[in-house]
């Protein structure tokens, strides 16, 4: 997505180790605006599948999810992240090890938001390692709920989160995918 | 808001301890058009000011404040919740005593989102003790910031944070006001 792309060059600032920040528009900041066109973006993307939830992982995936889920008309879901291993029996339940953090954490979703019924499109800010979206078709799956597939802002295509999720024939749709990046030389885009 | 308190008595659950989880539509599960119409309500109490950004904390503030952001027309800026104490030099931060948790956390905002330009609108999903609340009024505060007020879901009038903030002066607009709740009599809303 040209747009997206050109507000990553614009406002995003590149640090050592690959990191990307995008503070100004996506998650500490939030253009509303523009998020407004990245979910017109994926709604185009999937309006074909009867999307009944839209799911995702707190923080920065909410502000991605609520304009999402007000095109298509459903509820949005957020996963909470738990840190404590005490939790309660009316929770589905993935562990998810973050390589970033260098910890694990829990995401957890009450049974009864999720269930057999449901036809789930996941959105998330990025994707990197692909961690917290597998936990997340982890969670629909512990429900019975069919995934449509993924729709990520920014995608890191130089982590094998990408790979390993369509590997497993999960539809990922990426608005901007990032091949490389640095501080001196900037950052390359997928063609 | 008779809309409000109707959605709290037909969908919330009152714990012991006067825990009430709307987890339903406000803050795990989020009912994107009904949020839509606090959004409308909260504009309509405080469109007279020039509002430049509307400001909350993760993580239950994003779904509540991101509609109010699209409403005024300008953006949505979350603080984050930070339990180290290793902050950066371009960050605002203010410690915040949690008593429901028994802990205390900083909540931080980078300098370059918040100046004393702007005219600031706080929202978030409760209002207990008021710890969170006070911990924003001091970011803008130490951004220079003019805050208008504060708009606030439901307040929980039994305990001490909405008459501590209003005492200071600044304006607290609660959609929700409850005086008492137990699991067994039910919830009784500020008439």
């Amino acid at each position: 997505m040209k747009l997206l792309e050109e507000k990553i060059l614009q406002e995003g600032v590149v640090y050592p180790g690959k990191v990307l920040k995008v503070g100004s528009f996506l998650n500490h900041q939030i253009d509303v605006p523009f998020m407004s066109k990245l979910a017109e973006e994926f709604y185009r993307l999937f309006e074909e599948d009867p999307v009944t939830k839209v799911l995702t992982v707190e923080t920065s995936g909410i502000a991605v999810g609520y304009p999402v889920a007000e095109r298509f008309g459903v509820p949005l879901l957020f996963a909470k992240k738990n840190r404590s291993a005490n939790l309660a029996n009316d929770c589905y339940s993935a562990n998810v090890v973050s390589y970033t953090h260098g910890r694990s954490y829990d995401v957890v979703l009450e049974r009864q938001f999720l269930t057999g019924e449901d036809t789930v499109l996941l959105v998330d800010d990025f994707l990197a390692n692909g961690c917290a979206l597998e936990g997340l078709i982890d969670l629909c799956g512990q429900a019975g709920a069919r995934v449509v597939g993924a729709g990520i802002v920014i995608e890191k295509v130089f982590q094998e989160g990408g790979r390993k999720i369509r590997e497993r024939g999960i539809r990922v749709e990426s608005l901007a995918r990032i091949v490389d990046m640095d501080p001196e030389g900037g950052i390359t885009f997928a063609s």
